[in-house]
């Protein structure tokens, strides 16, 4: 056999255990080589006055390209990509017997993007690239996008805007270059089944550099992440993905009793979704500015223009999906033998791939309950909204997706408890698990859902993942 | 804080890693305590004869409790549990553009099962407690099953029958004895979405023995999987599902790499997958005793009544789909540094949950393929169906599932290999992986397809998974 095939045939250790140790400095380092973390606010307005970003409320008169489709009622894009807005009908069967069922307007969005991180060591220091990307729904327009934030119909050109920047090095990664790569749900509440990849990539190769783009550290990204509405949701998800090595070992359950209560949280409950012609989404009012909930709960479909010079076309109509209300995303914490635990929670949504997903402890908007009895509040809202100032390890507002969602904030929340407040034994659907176990969980996809991820990222801000 | 909320805080370390070394104890006995292996052939015939089993295949009309539904044509039970035989409408999009579109006849078994093995040590060994079951599929009707089978209908009384034993050991299983648990696809071509718990408990309490069971080691249950239709599949499923340390830690991709091709592959396909009414599956024949393709292909649709006096029920007729022809399912394998790889294929079937799972090389009908070009017989066919006897490294007949498919038997190869026939840089599709690589995925949900995992306990029948 020739030495070349030889070679060749070389195996690799399964797993890279330099990207931790290398990832975990880059958490250490508050500075980095770009940009002073303090300036990263600063940074994000002067690009969007550079780029002098409009966005209005329009009709859905004035959309163009988007009609409701004759017949369905569906708002659909007329090169048949992108996204639409549809209806869907669901049933959820516990095993108790009981059955719950609604229609409502949800988003289907059936090509899978790619939410990008690409990383490269200066100084010895892992930085990540961070864009300043405008979002049409994001309050502030400008966030700190991941370097690749792409659905398919962007990068293979549908758009007929300009070229992805820096896509190549998600499409063709450099060998053994890859730290993470998973699908995962986005808001199983407004999309139906969606999933985006999110990647983790690292290049030894030259980069070049523009103006919408900066090098970051971990650690900067962490203290960007107690700020308001400047770390974005991709970004946020794809930091949930960042390996990191337990320094603990220990938790209350073991992972193979944590999937098996998984797996028995998924077993036992029956979830019908089936699309329906938005037409047919009862108890909700098509108007000429807004689709709404008859009383008033949820979220509005409603519409915009958007003029920009940056982004990959220069302007563009389209609808987004507008919350009624923010939100609020907590975990609930006990540090158990000194090791934090956070108490998950099997959420149903009616959009996820597979019945339920691990949520905060607490996911609520106050609006959607507000027709429902005392006793259907969630557990654990209460304490999270009276909590003493000091049993806050973590506080700050994020956006939700901003190129789908207008002004859907969320409080997201880390809040210490003790046995009185978050029993060891929780209530059926909540299960305790450690910030190791669920970075272990979150390589596979749709174990955690999206609000469990920011906040897995939060968790990591805290230093509380390495 | 009392000393008894001290202990109940106690943690444990997040993985069992005596499991891992005494599975190998129990792997490398090639006796146990209960039945000599070479036994075990006998004894099924022995159980069989003591039951006196006896299925007969019936028109429809002779079916009691199903019924074809007005309007629909779908058939289904009288009591909307159990399963139902319905239409497929799928279309599946490759990233080439390429379309293919088909309808089909499909099960639809919304309620998740458990198919438990349940795990004793005696003389300081474990050993599983196998039953011989009779499945009216079955060529030999009774083959070793798990320990407990049993849909929800079975276990929560819908089938009316006797309570399903051992049952408890998974509904409520001893703290910190779970090894695995973890839902799982089944034939995603003959299937709608169909999962089922995989379950492995260990228990230390007392188990009543039953005339039907008997305890048996891996190292015995591997031998038996060296014999046709003896161990059926959903051992064989639960069996791919034992824990091991992989013995050597490379391999020719990293973890992430993997994790990213197996990413990429599911990325890149649409597929949609509708239910339609069974009446409305054009190319279908609906006649008195079958529903069978218009060109002899795929599979039919029949029906059986059964007798048997230990089954749940003593008596019942059911609808089995019935192949047209034996399938094939291999793993090319070869050695690369001394450590074993096998040659994965992303698979789309029509009924998988997410578009892709991983499934043998080779996985294949040949009549389902007889109307198409020799260009489109899959890849690494021909290697396997011509490779001589030194290179077939494994080679058995295994029953699939013999409660829902009657006489589907598929020929189970491990085909060693070398570059010329198997490149290490295989066709697009295809990839390299070692037995330790799948033992972790396996873990995971959705990652191997059934026939994949039947091939992963065979691996360990080999002694390469210890």
């Amino acid at each position: 056999m020739p030495a070349t095939t030889l070679a060749h045939t070389a195996l690799r250790p399964r797993q890279e255990t330099s990207v931790v140790e290398r990832f975990a400095r880059s958490a250490a380092a508050s500075e980095g080589v770009a940009i002073r973390t303090a300036d990263v606010p600063a940074w994000l307005a002067e690009r969007r006055r550079a780029h002098d970003f409009r966005v209005d409320r329009i009709p859905f008169t004035e959309l163009r390209g988007w009609d409701f489709a004759p017949g369905t009622g569906n708002l659909v894009h007329s090169s048949g990509r992108f996204f639409s807005v549809e209806g869907l009908d669901a049933t959820v069967t516990g095993d108790d017997g009981r059955r719950h069922h609604w229609r409502q307007p949800i988003i289907r969005q059936p090509e899978v993007g790619i939410l990008g991180l690409l990383v490269k060591e200066f100084d010895g220091v892992p930085h990540f690239l961070m864009q300043a990307k405008m979002e049409p729904g994001n309050p502030n327009l400008l966030q700190l996008s991941p370097t690749v934030q792409a659905t398919r119909s962007n990068y293979t050109g549908a758009h007929k805007g300009a070229p992805v920047r820096y896509i190549d090095h998600f499409v063709r990664p450099e060998a053994g270059r890859i730290v993470a790569d998973v699908l995962q749900s986005e808001h199983g509440s407004w999309f139906y089944r969606k999933s985006n990849r999110n990647m983790i990539v690292e290049t030894t190769a030259e980069v070049a550099p523009h103006d919408d783009f900066r090098w970051l550290t971990l650690g900067q990204l962490g203290q960007l992440l107690h700020l308001d509405d400047v770390v974005n949701m991709d970004t946020r998800t794809v930091l949930s993905a960042v390996p990191y090595a337990d320094p603990h070992g220990r938790a209350r359950l073991r992972d193979a009793e944590l999937l098996s209560w998984f797996t028995g949280r998924r077993s036992r409950h029956t979830v019908s979704a089936e699309r329906v012609p938005l037409a047919d989404v009862t108890g909700w009012t098509h108007g000429e500015e807004a689709i709404e909930h008859d009383e008033g709960r949820y979220f509005k479909v409603v519409a915009v223009s958007v003029r920009a010079a940056n982004r990959e076309v220069s302007g563009w109509t389209q609808p987004l999906f507008e919350p009624v209300q923010n939100g609020i995303a907590a975990f609930v914490m006990r540090h158990l033998d000194g090791v934090p635990h956070v108490l998950v929670h099997a959420r149903v949504e009616g959009g996820f791939l597979d019945t339920v997903e691990l949520g905060p402890t607490v996911q609520y908007t106050p609006a959607n309950y507000a027709h429902l009895p005392p006793e259907e509040r969630p557990p654990f809202l209460d304490y999270v909204c009276t909590a003493a100032p000091e049993r806050i390890r973590y506080e700050a507002v994020h956006s939700e997706e901003g190129g789908r969602f207008l002004n859907a904030g969320s409080r997201y929340l880390v809040v210490e408890a003790d046995e009185s407040q978050a029993p060891l034994d929780p209530p059926p659907g909540y299960q305790w698990a450690t910030p190791g176990q669920l970075t272990s969980l979150v390589r596979h996809g749709h174990y955690l859902n999206v609000q469990a991820r920011t906040l897995l990222a939060c968790l990591g801000a805290m230093g509380l993942t390495s």
